[in-house]
């Protein structure tokens, strides 16, 4: 393997203080060729299964790339910090179960490194900044061509943190799913695949399919479509969104306040 | 025409989810030298109007690009993707309205062109994410040398959808104007020139003019000045702002909040 | 010397408006090799002392750099802007103390020169702007190689606005400090150093220290740790922080909104 020219870099140190900016510093001294796309910086403080979702879903479409993500609420704990080979890229991060949806997105796990060989750290380790001095230093060295397996004893993939899987029940008419992500239009995307919308209301065809949809104690009324604009304003539409989701969006405005849907909670969807 | 160097990216996708993130991955991964300078990701949800603006006037300061920008509440319907040409720069996005006034900055709109060739697309086009399935592709196959005009069939310039004018009004002593757009310092930008200060109030002198500022039904004293400083801590001001428009500020302070002013909303000025 | 590769960017601009995208167009065009590390553009609106501190904190993480930093109450009134020379780092902004700490951090002041050669500024400098038309083309001219010396006449660095030093007291038992920042996490942190805490409390030991925390009229029972997770959760730890700086945390929780600690305010340390 000859290393890697891009990073992605996905954390929740939000954008008002200089702790990803510092990152970046420490890559671009070690590997002043790599460059960074931002994934977010974002993720709820500590929002672990967040900031998996939001990585597993973009990681596809980046080049190869050595994948950092920290949200590490274990940082300076127990926790080991590892390195995941997947497909043709690298995951490097704390081991809380942060990497694996995007490990899994991006081909599966090959391979499995403790992050333990100080020469691939920064000289001073503090208990509290790892994503500084532990997965930024590692990242850049791999993006210099160091083989992850340089980096630390090899560990079992099977070993690795996993978040539990959420929840989807489809059936003829009937489709279950965990809320997975709500993004920033307060669109609510399901846990349920496209191809569990057709399993519960068959293949979409050209007449609109009249939905209920279910949130807490309340229902509303929805059409099947394929995007937005396949309803009138300020009502619901039920579709397949851009990474094979199922997701209840509202015309020109926002459906998880509607819906008091949020990350976790159960939304069911009915023929009206 | 040998290509582009420079992205640059306009949406309203927020910095939260990885919607940024794919799209610079898809440019990554086509047009790799490519580099993209982020102008916001913060236009509010939908806000075609809002987007236009901050692009017009940005774009005149960024080298020779491909600007995208993606604000698309119509994704998905029949509404045109289109790549325009304007001055030595191109702008790629939907036909909402959104790129007209960043063309008309740059030097004036002398092509367009609907993007329907599939060659320039993502292989699968999803209905509700083209910034990363039509307009990205579309953009970083524009920075690897390929023409506009591959990209689809030419439109007409004078079938884009273009925003209403913003209304000014200035005669002697009388400054009328739709607020274009408040900062995140809450300063008050008005649709006027700075010709149109001097046409109501004469060219700008050593002496400060007295003014008063009407928004709703009230009034507030303030000085015609050049910078905020030019004012006591609190005071409002009257001045032409960096990309010549009329605009009104608090030293210190914030005047949106005070004023009562917001984008679309009418400020009169006139003398104290 | 032969310029710089990398520019460092904190502002107060936000990144709602295109101010920041402004200010990279017009190094991208001057120096287009120059590349950007965005420290933060959340600096409250002129907030020079968090500013300064952010840079400060952040810039020796960094490559050798031309670090521009703009929060500019005073823009277009006589405060200087200048150009300072650090270690192996330059400097550029305004002299209203925002540059001073980092200086300081990355070496110490050793030149100073104020920013008046209008051949390093853009051909019209407005009086509002200067983050655009004065401070990123001098920064872009010196990635250029251009000799900070050319950008004009050298000033005294003892002539530099410095910002108040923020108290710190430490002595056997008790520790009083001013807050010098919240980060986004919530986690209070001091302005007195590692050292100040081994005055107060010894070195850190293998046993945890039991503290108490005093912040307004009020106490909380606190553990002396090296990291969040040494105590349980929503526990208050003390720890020495990332950048060598005594700070207090919540495991799992923001420390500031409990506390009623902000910047500025005094924190007081005591054994429990």
């Amino acid at each position: 393997m000859g290393g890697y020219g891009w990073v992605s870099f996905t954390t929740d140190y939000g954008e008002v203080d200089g702790f990803v900016a510092a990152c970046k510093g420490v890559i671009a001294t070690i590997a002043p060729a790599a460059r960074v796309i931002d994934v977010t910086h974002q993720v709820p403080p500590q929002d672990v299964r967040r900031g998996s979702r939001v990585l597993a879903q973009t990681a596809p479409w980046l080049p190869s790339a050595v994948h950092v993500a920290v949200v590490d609420p274990g940082v300076g704990t127990e926790r080991r910090g590892v390195c995941v080979v997947a497909g043709p890229s690298v995951l490097i991060g704390p081991d809380n179960g942060l990497l694996v949806p995007a490990a899994e997105a991006l081909g599966g796990l090959t391979a499995a490194y403790e992050l333990t060989d100080p020469a691939y750290q920064l000289p001073v380790v503090t208990t509290t900044f790892h994503g500084r001095d532990v997965f930024a230093p590692a990242a850049a060295h791999v993006c210099n061509g160091v083989a992850p397996a340089a980096l630390g004893p090899a560990i079992e993939v099977g070993s690795l943190v996993r978040l539990p899987t959420p929840t989807v029940a489809a059936t003829p008419g009937d489709l279950r799913a965990e809320v997975l992500a709500v993004d920033g239009f307060g669109n609510v995307q399901l846990a349920a695949a496209g191809a569990d919308l057709a399993t519960a209301f068959g293949p979409a065809g050209p007449a609109p399919t009249r939905l209920l949809v279910h949130a807490g104690e309340r229902s509303w009324p929805a059409s099947r479509g394929t995007t937005f604009g396949d309803v009138g304003p300020g009502e619901l539409v039920v579709y397949v969104d851009s990474v094979d989701r199922v997701a209840v969006a509202v015309n020109g405005g926002a459906a998880a306040p509607r819906l008091g849907a949020a990350e976790g909670t159960t939304v069911r969807i009915t023929r009206a």
